[in-house]
């Protein structure tokens, strides 16, 4: 089974390496990361680079396409054409369909989720009625063969779903207890719903930093902003 | 505040990336992914590789250092007298060092865990009392400076303390906030000791995997098994 993997500049790592961990210990598994170019992919907080081994010029099928989100960098992948042809014609090849965070956005951009329930992070969740998604504030949300997840780290919770539709429960609870995925954090702050007000507020400055980081993609938002 | 993150080839994505999307987002942090060289490191399955910017020759000093863990590329880490040297030396500097997974084991072939509760994977936990430390089956475990996490998915627990008690409850919330960590496995089967006997066999089969993958791990391990 071949899972594929769309990575870019200003991706969030999370969203990629949190499914990636539980989906590459399934029997049969191959994942590629795939580029625009193969090299260096630079994280959205510049701290972290990954090597794309794989462009997507050499990849015309996968059984499942990944696409990650990013804090701010989707908003380019959103207008970059061969990104979203290509998306779509893997899509053509896949049994499932599945995104991350703001990678709903970037497949909404290609039109395959209109009329379709999606989820998103919680901030830019709105934008995918622009592409005729029907915005839907679930963990992970499943419409057809798509299946969507929240923020970040719902990618994680998203993967083990998937799992036990691929290969059964038994072998996605194995791949469970291999990375130990008994989760237990100290604070419950990570639900938009029920955040405090001074905590979302913060965050909010947290995610900024990020679109400060790269101007070149503010300038993309403004420039499609009016449209 | 300076974070730096020990790479290496053999390790698991996620016990890097997980804490890092946490601490990323803490105010005035850097986080500098180092290894022995500079240059690219190959994850345990082969599938996903990291670009290392910086090299240990090059770095002195750290407020936190983190140890990523490993299905079988600890042992040799464990045997490389440079990196745990390299290790002690920033230790002297850091005010938190921290580890998940198996990188506890590699942190205890310092010495500096002699004495101390540590965690680490479930599989490997015992190993720890080769080098003197106390296994402790714990999520978390604290004892002085070090505080070490259980397999992959724990580093994400773990950061999420850390940064608590280094910017406080507020910027920890709102971190968990930024990356939705409201975790919702939809199996229970992430705790070895609750988990069904069938479902260890088949995890247990799965690491094997990776060992597989790399056989001149497995002669280091046979190499110093007797000693």
């Amino acid at each position: 089974m071949e899972i594929v993997i769309y990575i870019y500049h200003g991706m969030t790592m999370l969203d990629a390496i949190g499914p990636y961990e539980i989906l590459r210990n399934l029997k049969d598994v191959n994942i590629k990361f795939v580029a625009s170019k193969k090299g260096e992919i630079t994280a959205d907080s510049q701290f972290v680079h990954l090597n794309a081994k794989y462009e997507i010029d050499e990849i015309q099928k996968a059984d499942i396409l990944l696409i990650p989100g990013s804090t701010v960098g989707f908003i380019r992948e959103m207008s970059d054409t061969k990104v979203l042809n290509w998306i779509k014609k893997i899509n053509k090849t896949t049994s499932k369909t599945v995104t991350v965070c703001t990678g709903s956005l970037i497949l909404s951009a290609t039109g395959l989720l209109r009329g379709k329930k999606a989820t998103s992070h919680w901030k830019p969740i709105e934008m995918l009625s622009r592409f005729g998604a029907i915005p839907t504030r679930e963990r992970i949300v499943e419409d057809g063969k798509f299946i969507t997840s929240a923020g970040v780290s719902a990618g994680i919770d998203m993967a083990l779903y998937l799992a036990s539709k691929l290969k059964g429960e038994k072998e996605a609870k194995a791949a469970q207890l291999v990375i130990e995925y008994d989760p237990h954090p100290m604070f419950q702050s990570g639900n938009i719903l029920t955040a405090e007000a001074d905590i979302i507020e913060l965050s909010e400055m947290m995610l900024m930093n990020d679109a400060k980081k790269d101007f070149s993609i503010l300038e993309t938002y403004k420039n499609n902003a009016g449209d």
